[in-house]
């Protein structure tokens, strides 16, 4: 039986991939569970799974006091992710609570299977270079980069002419700009094709989740960003490309369903039947669509790919002003073309830093934020 | 040095094989080409690539006498192939010629490129066993099956849930039946993607094509035929898919042009760069449209399926009495819609075998011929 811890087992992620370990349960064994502040439903999945290892960030103590009755010991991530009946750590929480936890499990050699955008973002050169140094695998969850990923099985990686990341382009796809600077917060959450967080609905939105997941890319596959490439696919169905460099092109394709790509990581290199995923029928679904993004509708992808080239800090502060930006823009304090703009300013400010290492990304990402509320407010 | 033996050398296949070795000439060295009648082309490329090993199968003594004047052995394909200097034989002679010199190739362990239909349609059975017993490699060259295959490397093939067949549909997919009763060999022979034979041309427009590619990748991939596939898909992009028992799909894709699988069943596991593939550019292509075949339109297609289903000589009678019909109808004999009545009347005559040998399946594919030929007079 493989041991899984699960970080973040109480969001959507962590749900679902408790659905199928549920489905492969002679498989798995849960070892470890940590969550952010729903207590409630750790302490509901630890009495059902028997977890030897607990942990919540916040509000915690309650769950604590509880952790004998459960059997469990109340465990930090960072310890949690080590543990030797541990094989699978899946890093599934949110922001740059992944950050340190993720690059523990690394050192210890485990097996990471990645949901986390901001780790990657934030602190690819220092995971990577941990993965290699200590023979841990890095598998993604992301649905575009689980399908680059599943598209490598069996290739050299030295052969990979692009990456193309599709993406759905977001429910203002097809809007002017006029329209767009009008644009609500309830409109920006209605997102054609996926069920996801408000964050990450609005970053699709923008498009700049596409240039983090290039970023994410970058790192994970060792691929240059002038060999990255976005297109737009509103269908979700093809879930991103690799073309190789003898002209060849790979793509994975499937209904939008998180629990395939989670499936994938867990079970690598094997195949095991899902019992829920719902069949693709091309024939019913008539026709896929491609088109290039317009610069001018997206200018959060263009700022997040030049922050990704520029490396060092760039990434992290991108990062960090964006979470700011969208913060206020759900809170109805700026308008959906604001969110380029406190980017721009932020990253034109930064002093950037090669090479960081955890501190100054933590302390770039703590400055960007501060940096990014004042220019708000100095502008309110 | 990879040392080659083409089969069928002044064909198309064998020609875009040529340009391909030439662009990796470091690699390869060609040992022996052989080629049906067009012994001027021959000489040409003997002079230019000196074999050590030569033959042409008809209008061959002009220059069998020249052999020693090339420096190369006359030498039957059989015995070519066999050559110890010989590592990947090229099948791409057109027809039952490539028979018994593919088998030949699997019984001396040589990793065989197979640009032929009939081979696996015939004698797949015959094949598959042999290169399982002699650990002989068959790779495909076909472009759908090429696809296949470029989707299963690094994949267990026992995790496959479906092979997914892409067709152009022809010059004729949307043609009402009435049109279809009146359509001419010329307007047959404009097929929308593909530059290809008369006789694959016009097998393209009726589908049948893709009845003998899905017995090919029965025999190729071990999949049975409930869990093959045909959808039309006008493009000629995805080359075909894969879906996995996880609900992955994969796709290979890449512009119309044989040099690409040509190069990949060369060259595997490598791929190298490719001079002179053109590109797929998704965003200019705009839009990748996917539909049922409608089996009234074409017969053909279930016809072929059928003959694949009850296996033993079946498909050898079906490929045959396809021959004899698609001869007809190029000579304006018949019209296009009694090319399955042709195949349809002869299939229904034949008294099957069931895990035939050469002779007999020879035998099944020399009485189809006739039946067709007695049963097309009678009706005249």
């Amino acid at each position: 039986m493989t041991g899984l811890a699960i970080l973040g087992s109480t969001g959507s992620i962590g749900r679902q991939t408790l659905e199928v370990v549920h489905n492969l349960r002679r498989r798995f064994r849960i070892v470890g569970l940590a969550a952010g502040h729903n207590v409630t439903l750790l302490e509901e999945q630890a009495r059902e799974l028997s977890p030897s290892l607990l942990w919540a960030d916040r509000e915690g103590d309650y769950l604590q006091q509880k952790a004998a009755a459960l059997r469990a010991r109340w465990t930090p991530m960072e310890e949690m992710v080590c543990h030797p009946d541990v094989d699978i750590v899946v890093v599934a929480t949110p922001g740059k609570a992944g950050l340190l936890p993720t690059l523990a499990a690394v050192q210890a050699g485990k097996v990471v299977a990645l949901a986390n955008k901001e780790v990657l973002v934030m602190a690819g050169h220092l995971v990577v270079a941990a993965a290699s140094r200590h023979g841990a695998d890095l598998r993604p969850i992301d649905s575009e980069h689980s399908a680059i990923w599943q598209c490598l099985w069996g290739e050299d990686r030295a052969s990979i002419a692009r990456i193309i990341l599709t993406g759905s382009g977001g429910p203002f796809r097809d809007l002017c700009q006029e329209d767009l600077d009008r644009v609500t917060a309830e409109e920006a959450l209605r997102h054609p094709t996926w069920q996801m967080g408000h964050k990450v609905t609005v970053d699709s939105a923008t498009l700049l989740n596409k240039g983090l997941e290039a970023i994410e890319a970058h790192w994970l596959f060792g691929v240059p960003f002038d060999k990255i490439e976005v297109v737009l696919h509103r269908e979700s169905i093809v879930h991103s490309l690799v073309e190789f460099r003898d002209g060849s092109i790979k793509a994975q394709l499937g209904m939008p369903d998180m629990r395939l790509p989670i499936q994938c990581a867990l079970t690598y290199p094997q195949r095991l039947p899902a019992a829920r995923v719902k069949r693709l029928d091309l024939a019913q679904l008539g026709t896929l669509a491609f088109c290039q993004p317009e610069p001018r509708r997206f200018p959060c992808l263009g700022l997040a790919l030049e922050a990704g080239r520029s490396g060092g800090t760039f990434p992290t502060v991108m990062a960090a002003a964006d979470e700011v930006a969208v913060e206020h823009f759900l809170a109805g304090g700026i308008g959906f073309t604001d969110i380029p703009r406190v980017i721009e300013s932020t990253l034109a400010a930064h002093q950037g830093t090669v090479e960081p290492g955890l501190e100054e990304v933590l302390a770039a990402d703590a400055w960007a934020r501060r940096w990014a509320e004042d220019w708000l407010r100095a502008r309110a």
